[in-house]
């Protein structure tokens, strides 16, 4: 069994991604408290809007003033997505430091969720990633379906190395690679993480799984055992599968984390903290949250 | 990456391990269709009842009129939980064919759990086992605590060896390895079991992972690539967890079907028609299961 990473980042992604999928719109006060206990609970990057069309996703439209309000606390960065120049003008007003793009590895899935191609969204964001460099921003690159499309079946992991590098070419920092639909098996990611580190160093590499199936937990092992270190999480699993009514989405943070802490590694967070974190927006989301270990009782002390 | 088995056995113990840990309780007619429904899905081995005495286990008390009323398929092969000599009295009346013993690898769980130490246990079951076996029945054998215990926290896998082989030595014909609050991860597997094969044939251990904190499909994963082919699983994650209230139990019998169908891993078994038999349950127990799994559509068609 190979060594396992002696430190973890963790890119907490509730406030966006997770919010985003839920059919109840959170108060901008219930937001701006949230993002606070997940600061609190030792998160260090948090996800914390998105500057798309503010019709199109109508649970985030106030993340201007959501950042805005953000404690400024030392440490702690955030983060907010941009689609496009638009995008980033809102972005830069917010006073955010750090944004992040989005495309696909899968051609139909990136004209579906963002009306262009792969290669043209390559292109739609290189001003946009060039601008907020020099404005002194950081910009980190999502890539998901990167295991399976729901509309094209499973992905060659030539493809998804095509879409990283693009990416990378742009000058970002990182490329969260999206398991969007959860199908991915740990052979999958032995398969497609080994194509990429490979090519790619390990530490560019962030890995984003989808618990709809229950394989996050699983996939999370087999990418530390291959050296990857930085996983996206949502508090609670906050957010549902877009493609699976009803589902879990995103992997719930406090799943992570139980795994992480009972391997000895790193976090720098209080489990008993961030289910206080998650327990606050579940009242308010008025939903039980799917993560397994906040239905128990494991670290309710801090 | 090591090879996986091209088979694996499933092993439901939905209507006896599941149902014992629910607060509700089904009738005699809803257990029998119950599993009636998991054998026409392809499940082949089914735990169907218990024969600790009625008072105890108000939830199985009627075990000997359902299993009397089991419809004989061939090649399904049906077991019942005896604790003692009363009980293989009674297992013998009602017919079944297959029972299972249980003990621990924890002492302390062992005497809170059935009142006697694993050595005073193997004592009883040492004539019980013999009786049943002159009688023609086949006897399997279940270890739990064998990775945490709620009460001694860690356990050796030197323990967890001496009580495996304590079994195998009474004549039973397989043990069931069991993390019984869930808290092993894979590495942990990795040591135990990788322990156990070095000293017992591989196809005499079966895995019995809950899914407390959401690590039993990444345990069952670590156990395939060890060479481990039996896994214990409840339909739909019926049952709970008497350790952590509200928390799942039993790895789902789907969560787990779903890794090994993407796996290309044969077992058997219809996605779609286990699904029918988790949501017949569900209904009788009202309440939404845990299976991560059940809640999407996948596999809906048999």
């Amino acid at each position: 069994m190979s060594d396992l990473p002696r430190k973890v980042r963790i890119v907490e992604v509730g406030p966006r991604d997770g919010l985003q999928n839920e059919s109840r719109v959170a108060s901008r006060e219930a937001k701006v408290e949230f993002i606070r206990l997940l600061a609190a609970a030792g998160l260090q990057e948090i996800e914390a809007g998105s500057f798309v069309r503010p019709d199109r996703i109508p649970q985030l439209a106030d993340s201007e003033e959501v950042i805005r309000s953000l404690p400024q606390t030392p440490g702690v960065r955030y983060s907010a997505l941009v689609p496009n120049m638009k995008g980033l003008d809102r972005a830069i007003a917010s006073g955010i430091r750090r944004i992040a793009v989005f495309t696909a590895a899968s051609e139909t899935f990136n004209r579906k969720n963002i009306n262009m191609g792969v290669a043209e969204s390559i292109d739609v964001f290189r001003p946009v990633v060039g601008r907020a460099l020099r404005e002194g921003l950081s910009v980190r690159g999502y890539a998901s379906t990167c295991f399976v499309c729901p509309y094209e079946g499973p992905i060659s992991k030539e493809k998804v190395a095509q879409v990283v590098r693009a990416l990378l070419d742009l000058g970002v920092d990182e490329v969260s690679v999206g398991d969007t639909i959860g199908a991915a098996t740990p052979r999958d990611v032995d398969s497609t993480v080994g194509h990429l580190i490979a090519q790619f160093p390990v530490e560019r590499l962030a890995m984003h799984f989808h618990d709809t199936y229950g394989l996050a937990v699983a996939n999370v092992y087999q990418s530390l055992q291959m050296g990857i270190s930085t996983f996206d999480s949502s508090a609670g699993g906050i957010g549902g599968c877009p493609y699976a009514p009803g589902a879990s989405g995103n992997l719930a943070t406090e799943d992570l984390l139980y795994l992480l802490d009972r391997l000895g590694i790193e976090t720098g967070v209080s489990l008993g903290a961030l289910r206080r974190a998650s327990h606050f927006m579940a009242a308010q989301l008025e939903r039980d949250l799917p993560s397994r270990v906040l239905k128990t009782t494991a670290g309710e002390r801090p």
